[in-house]
């Protein structure tokens, strides 16, 4: 039996609860969940933000932890090796969208908590090419959150070869956006910052960015006109999007990775003027995630995070509501 | 003095007009107006509908002649040169865009009809750099259309690095859109277009087309289902822009060429989850000019087009406001 926390109805506490994953499947291992971060989007299922929760629903998505035992096709992991998880944990392997390299993609991936039970638990099982060996020197207390928040900002500058010499925005200084300045300085570019937090203003300066502006100011997002080659928005809120896009040089792309529920509301002659790009991605592929582990080690970049024992999730769950926490809250056993 | 054709109020009828160009500036070159395309813009430039139009207003962007006379400092054209010029007159030559060979993104870059005087006329002048050669070969009397209609589609193949294994869209088959399906088609890709038009659904396919679908049927717009890489509008109306990004693959991109005025109102969700982008441009650089004319040469690429004579210029006007044009109407001397 696996020993999880799941919510029986939306919005409701965690609880105790016990699943019988039946037999290992050959391409399958298991993992023993050492911590596992906590994304928003784990609100946003747990709510039933999303219409698609099945209940009892066990959360998380941003596991690390050890291999428990392997299924009988496995054969890149074993018992004991240090891995993480993410959004997926699993792959149709043989669609085009595999077979070029993104999985992330594929229409037939497996979301590790959607219709099944996820990282909230002792143990969880997943599909062993979803599953990413750690690189010595990553550290399993703050690694977790790399595994969601961490890939899906660092897999734009992968995807569109975002180069040093770029300029790069951020919007929303909180779990995603932490790393993504941490991820775009480390990549050699000059990095801004856009918050509406005054204390977080200065705080991004000391996580890599070269410049803070307050991103409900006007007068501060007309002052970047024409600045940026990139711009990374990682919430979940409305803004002047068309105000955004003036901060982009041309040929400049303004990238979402936060799931803005309202449409964009982009108007068609700053795109063409300028030849900008307006578009949106989810997490990466196993590839993008075991160079982005790489990446992280080389540069020493970390994800800030406060830790919960995992029988305090629903306090845990609570301090990411309150949007208060510094920047990523995780659950360590 | 050069013979125009002038409007003197917003949507008025063009009438004789002459001006007196001054000394000619010595990067600059004057050309004998062999022809010149009438474009949608020519329209909503006459009309005002941009709200930038200065009148007298003498319109025209897609002009093929001949050099009359060089500047000083002009070196690469000489006198009876064939060569072409469209929507860009001039350019600043020295900002990072233009150095990076972007000419076309220039802020300081001139309109040919934006504030001085176009191309409905027996001379025009510009900056030699915004004047780009014939190649042997290309048909004078059908050329003009492909200086800001042509490269204006051809250009995306080129930015966004489309390869032949692509699968490409095109919505609008007008003057635009049946240049995007023979250039598509040369390109190597299978090419679908979408018209609302029952008899362009057929004329399509002659075009080039391997498939026509009614770009107003909900049905057959969602039978398209993740289906094309790159999917080019060419209109200036309001689609339902959501299914169409419904139409691309994982990775694919909607691009628009056609000055809808509405906002877009895209979902943030299908473009997360596909990686899909949603872009515009403008025309094309002088190099990229050049080289979609060597291709249009290459592969026996012509506009279509309806000739009038210069003095009819409002009948031809007329007509190509009627939406029956097949497919660019064109002035010839």
């Amino acid at each position: 039996m696996i020993k999880a926390y799941a919510a029986f109805a939306a919005g409701g506490e965690l609880k105790p609860f016990e699943y019988d994953p039946g037999p290992l499947r050959p391409q399958d291992v298991e993992i023993n969940v050492a911590a596992c971060g906590i994304c928003h989007s784990d609100l946003s299922m747990l709510d039933n933000d999303w219409g698609m929760t099945t209940y009892p629903f066990v959360p998380g998505h941003e596991v690390v932890g050890t291999i428990a035992s392997v299924g009988g096709q496995v054969s890149h992991l074993k018992v004991g090796d240090k891995v993480g998880l993410g959004w997926h944990s699993g792959y149709c392997m043989t669609c085009s969208t595999c077979l070029e390299g993104d999985h992330n993609l594929c229409a037939g991936a497996e979301g590790v908590m959607l219709g099944r039970h996820g990282g909230f638990a002792d143990k969880v099982r997943a599909q062993a090419a979803s599953v990413i060996a750690l690189p010595e020197g990553l550290d399993l207390a703050t690694a977790g959150p790399l595994f969601c928040g961490g890939i899906t900002v660092f897999n734009p500058l992968v995807q569109f070869g975002i180069k040093p010499t770029d300029k790069v925005g951020v919007i929303g200084i909180g779990g995603l956006g932490h790393m993504a300045l941490q991820f775009t300085r480390a990549w050699g570019c000059e990095v801004t910052a856009f918050t509406s937090n005054a204390a977080k203003k200065q705080e991004a300066l000391e996580l890599g960015a070269h410049h803070s502006v307050d991103s409900c100011s006007q007068a501060e997002i007309e002052a970047m006109g024409g600045q940026l080659d990139l711009l990374i928005s990682t919430v979940n809120v409305s803004l002047d999007w068309n105000a955004y896009l003036n901060t982009l040089k041309p040929k400049g792309r303004l990238h979402f990775v936060g799931a803005t529920l309202e449409p964009l509301d982009i108007g068609v002659f700053p795109l063409i003027m300028a030849q900008r790009s307006v578009s949106g991605s989810p997490v990466g592929s196993p590839a993008t995630i075991a160079k982005m582990l790489a990446f992280a080690v080389q540069h020493a970049i970390k994800p800030v995070v406060e830790t919960y024992r995992f029988y305090q999730v629903n306090d845990a769950l609570e301090r990411l509501r309150s949007g208060q926490a510094r920047y990523r809250v995780v659950l360590a056993q």
